[in-house]
């Protein structure tokens, strides 16, 4: 079944694209703490990116333990989306300047001259989303089959996308 | 320092009634999944009530594992709050009559007579929050010192809050 994966990543590309802010959920000594993240629009191909500072909490925290969620809401949609993955802080300047954009200035002021920038790579394992083709937004929609695995996912309220 | 506790579960409360939808969080077999929840409305007192379905598999995963996060998103107002606590589903009739609003007859159709009908209670321990008062959401705002234990929070990029 992996030759579905392609269309997993589509109808995930597909559900992230009108949401630009994400709430990126990590491990913290035992405590589960979220912060907005602003996600790269970039072509989508499993990968999540973002711009973060390497001082922040975040990257002892995934230092640490790497399994995070990111969860994306558009309530004016009815969209909500959540990520399982395995997180890395990534330095590589090619990939940084690749993703760079200016309005990321308003983060970052000193732009691309900022020594801490730094991403924030999410490998997509996991996805389920919850969208407005059904009142019942609590238990909906389409489902697809667990891709990576070749199994279904378990659950069937609404969609799973394994990848 | 107790006696700031007031002032935390104010800040918190003004935070959020303006977001209706929030990202639960919780562990699942090592995962991270989370789901959208409509928060009640309700005098907020330092716990947060969900309904929801005791057949859904969020009640499993917190009876394995019942610490939570609930991530509210409002990127209109730039307001992003993040609220770590330990979550217990709550079967209490009295309660469950209380907290009913026809409102939710979207999500459980047969209302007051759906036996699966059930709460979920959120106890507040730490919340962070990220507000409009500040163009640089990634690190910004008020920084509220930790109330419940009289210790400063750690960081101070953004507004702190323990309960």
């Amino acid at each position: 079944m992996r030759e579905q994966r392609p269309e997993s990543i589509e109808k995930l590309k597909e559900l992230l694209e009108n949401i630009d802010f994400a709430m990126l959920t990590t491990m913290s000594g035992g405590k589960l703490r979220s912060r907005p993240m602003s996600t790269q629009k970039l072509e989508f191909d499993g990968d999540l990116w973002f711009f973060t500072s390497d001082q922040t909490h975040k990257v002892e925290e995934i230092e640490a333990d790497n399994r995070v969620n990111v969860a994306y809401a558009d309530p004016d949609d009815n969209t909500y989306v959540s990520v399982f993955g395995h997180a890395e802080m990534v330095k590589d300047r090619a990939k940084i300047e690749e993703l760079w954009n200016p309005i990321y200035k308003a983060w970052f002021p000193d732009g691309l001259d900022d020594p801490t920038l730094c991403l924030l790579k999410v490998k997509v394992e996991e996805a389920e989303y919850w969208d407005s083709s059904n009142s019942r937004i609590v238990q909906l929609v389409g489902f697809i089959k667990a891709l990576a695995t070749g199994q279904q996912a378990d659950g069937g309220d609404h969609g799973h996308i394994n990848l």
